[in-house]
């Protein structure tokens, strides 16, 4: 029977201990869509798409806030990431937001992929929000997450 | 004719110089929801609502986010919040989260609104995840923004 | 004959290191009390408590602060927390604080547990200030400290 | 009638509005104590005190700590502090810490005061640790606190 | 007759008041430079300039790190910065780097500007670091500042 | 043929994944030097050197900086310090700066070590710049970097 790992049968919340757990390469990946008006696509691909700063911009924000994952989520666990990568899919309407998150440790990344996805897209859309006043940013989502032992 | 305060003609980001800027009350409201399944409803409104821990750590990440806003988004301006709110509602298969921000100050604070959503709705994804692997966060937007004079 | 592992024999300071200690599972506790006036305790439990947000907020705040010790306190190794735990015991005139951390690495976890009681005692002071101005955080010490070798 | 202002009347947290409230100078004061052995004291007083570094590191995390004030306690409001100031008195078997926090702001500095004193204590107890497993943290509290119309 | 404004006459550290002092527009720029080989210009010519990610990654750490300098230099005020500027002049065996930080307060922002230069630098060098051991980070310094009343 | 490990062959940005390397003790010294006026050395000498704090606000400043280094430059891994060091010789005309940092983990620890001497020559900065406003920070390089097995 499932259970919420971070709530106790009277709802009060508490942070997982983890120490028992063996150290494991984790992976998790995550994708979620900024949605913006075709105009909007077609003032970037004018000024600042493929070659323009934006994407870099949000890459880099993507990347520091993974690492801050423990610091904005109050249950989290602190971990060192072993690596962390975000990709771009510009469409007519949208900028797609790919990230993945490495380690070795005790729990899952997704988290640090979910922020990292996340927080992207907050920088894309401070950067576009003077030209475009309707967008949003959809269909956050952990789309793979797997963990294995540690090569000798 | 509109264009991006954050990229020059060439694509280069650059921060928006606010100096000039007079000192206004500023108020923005952001939402967002995190879709679960109906069940995961089901489990919260046994253990952990109304009178659980879930939505007050929601609640709070989101505030403390709001304060980081600056520190995640790399050409967002700091400036200091006097105000932050978030509420949630919770309906049969998700979790809306609003949230609220206010300051006196020369730049909007729109990003502190959606940045509290996003961070409210990453740590009610992680409260949850152990029950449900099929959540979304989505439809995150500006739903209201505004300034005015400050009174005398 | 015991020395300060942190002052030289000219008293100055230095982080010591830690490379050549052995990983170990470290685990310990701390305590602390916000003395209250007995009406603020009535206060309390007309509205805040057992079921309201108060204990909530302080432990949220006192797991926020147990991650960030080595950020606060100078000469503190950094350190990957696998458990932090905060529990709350109401008296008549006083709010008693219990805090655990646990790692497993090279260095203990004291400072740890007492940072995590600290902030949350800090916390609630700041969530009572407005109905008791003489209130007093105090008996913050550590009462367990434990470490041993990490299960194969 | 008293009430607390971080809490509604069902005991739900929530942050102040202040932006209605003037820009005034605010000032407060609080203090704390290191209860340690005497023989502690006499060890400082060989190694480390007055010339030693001891009490300026801990000056320091006191300083850094006041600024951390709104990441570390939630309900906070972030304000620029325009000076923080630390002294110490060491007795026959105590380190008594007095901070003073100034602003010119919308809220009052008493958790600036009061958290630089607690993070100071934190960090004496780290450097004193390990001659001295009896410390203890105590009688920290606002002393002094006030406001007043910024000079024109 | 100078004297060190955060140094008493027995040589105790101390953080300046500033309350007293009035708001002002305080401008100030810094450069610093990047020593490396001519053949480490060759390798980024032909990969990475001007059109790629370099000199954004380190624009993007300039401003990050601008914003942080109350969190890095322990005696600096916080203060809510309105303007951040980074440029960078690639020459045959150097890069040079250029800030400028604006705000509205009490206090200078040079340690702001040097410090946008310097972790622009650390950044650079993070990333050349693989193909050129021998690279210095030289010359950091203040070459303007300025400040004067605020426009009504 | 050398290429750089954070740049493609695109001159686009990335983290580089570290998890398939070999966790080892690693060891990075970096130097650097402020300069300054003759007659700041010896005003310095005359109130804050040798006794005073002078050296030692600048020493926990560039340990914290070190621990804070993949906040600072966006393609660094975050990884637990087990030691930093600093050391200062003050010059007639130049305070030079040491730091050294020590980890095991799975990649070097030279940018700790710079950003550490940075962080502490920008303090020492902020400390005389009230009498010595033609001060520079320079040539700040990494002298000595090694990795090694760790001892069974």
């Amino acid at each position: 029977m499932s259970s919420f790992s971070h709530l106790d049968s009277q709802g009060k919340a508490h942070m997982v201990g983890v120490g028992h757990k063996p150290d494991q390469k984790r992976v998790a990946e995550a994708i979620g869509t900024l949605q913006v008006k075709p105009e909007t696509i077609r003032l970037l691909k004018k000024n600042a798409l493929p070659k323009g700063d934006l994407l870099t911009v949000a890459q880099i924000a993507g990347i520091q806030a993974a690492k801050k994952t423990a610091d904005l989520i109050p249950l989290c666990h602190p971990l060192p990431l072993h690596k962390i990568d975000l990709k771009f899919k510009v469409g007519p309407k949208s900028i797609e937001i790919w990230a993945m998150a490495e380690t070795t440790g005790k729990t899952g990344v997704e988290m640090e992929a979910l922020t990292a996805v996340s927080v992207a897209a907050l920088t894309l859309f401070d950067m576009c929000k003077a030209v475009d006043k309707t967008m949003k940013i959809t269909q956050i989502r952990v789309i793979k997450k797997s963990k294995h032992e540690r090569p000798k």
